[in-house]
């Protein structure tokens, strides 16, 4: 029985362990917010939003003849459970999409919740396995400027790596200016949900669901 | 003593488990090939684009006046460690993507390693941590064409889900014309590879490192 109790206690401790290290591989941090009811689109998109370090961020290649161009980078938008819903970035224009913005401001940024861990069995592109690109204006912002201190404190927060990288290079920050939101959360098509609704979106007033892995 | 071989037995399970399991929540197959040798460009594309099953794939809105518009979306190139480097889509009508393809080819497809595991404790934004993006032409494959035949083996190879999605949605095969890559898999800026290289790589030829999660 001794070895029994022993081998079960073990159990439960790698079971714990296994449940709580798969969600630090996938994500570096543990889901801050639980996962909000997906009737709530607003609430869904700032979680999605929010609980994501990074995603793909498009702009129209000045190289390629106006060719939409991904470019996966990462973001913030605030320190996790404080985000504003606006996706703030450290580019360089060592890398095309930084030159890019700077000659057409047109962007989009997407961004899946299949990386959570969230989405269970489901396929990266079922609909119940959220998606969302906030569609806009990626626009640089001035140097020491109040924007720049938002973006500087939510994209060091998330991306403490960001701090040392070389000053050589130049990164800026920038902000997506959003003007149109495409939302999936389940069945059905994309969610209405306009800017403001999102912007102006207050967690205390959403409904959420407790996370489950399956 | 008894107790104390149980319990390292059971730890030595468990970790096992452990390892095992996370790969899984990642990405719901274990990688199949060891992560090729970073001065190998084609062979790192072929590897990220083999083992990744979802990305982002960039349009021109026809919706919101030629914005860059990113989705994400699952793909296949092909069986695991069969693959042919060329990305195959299903996509319906139902969805802004295929209906922007119809109407501008011109589009790009991003993926990056970070959600593979495989870049250990570096920011998604890091160098280190490899990412690609694919630019071309978007093109509908004909039904009951050849290539039609090839897409819908890869991709109901690796998203068996597919085949069950409704028939009145009208989902039809895609293919992405590569005309030009975009890969970063190291410190230093895109690496040198053209479509030809990529396309005409050779796994038995290529180097690889073993696979380690740090």
């Amino acid at each position: 029985m001794a070895i029994r109790d022993g081998v079960r206690s073990s159990f439960v401790i790698y079971v714990a362990l296994f449940l709580l290290g798969c969600q630090d591989s996938v994500k570096g941090h543990f889901l801050s917010t639980s996962k909000p009811d997906r009737h709530d689109a607003a609430a869904s998109a700032r979680w999605l939003v929010s609980q994501n370090s990074w995603g793909v961020l498009n702009t129209l290649s000045s190289d390629l003849g106006g060719t939409p161009f991904g470019n996966v980078v990462s973001f913030s938008d605030g320190p996790y459970d404080k985000g504003t819903g606006i996706p703030y970035f450290y580019l360089t224009t060592l890398d095309p999409t930084a030159r890019n913005a700077l000659k057409d401001q047109r962007s989009s940024f997407t961004i899946s919740e299949y990386p959570l861990g969230t989405c269970g069995k489901r396929d990266p592109m079922n609909p119940a396995c959220a998606k969302i690109t906030l569609t806009g204006k990626l626009k640089e912002l001035e140097e020491n400027s109040k924007e720049a201190e938002l973006a500087r404190n939510a994209l060091f927060t998330k991306h403490p790596e960001m701090k040392g990288w070389p000053k050589k290079h130049n990164f800026q920050f920038f902000e997506l200016e959003i003007e149109d939101i495409f939302l999936i959360n389940w069945f059905g098509g994309p969610k209405a949900l306009t800017v403001e609704q999102y912007l102006h979106h207050r967690k205390d007033k959403s409904n959420s669901i407790q996370w489950m892995p399956y």
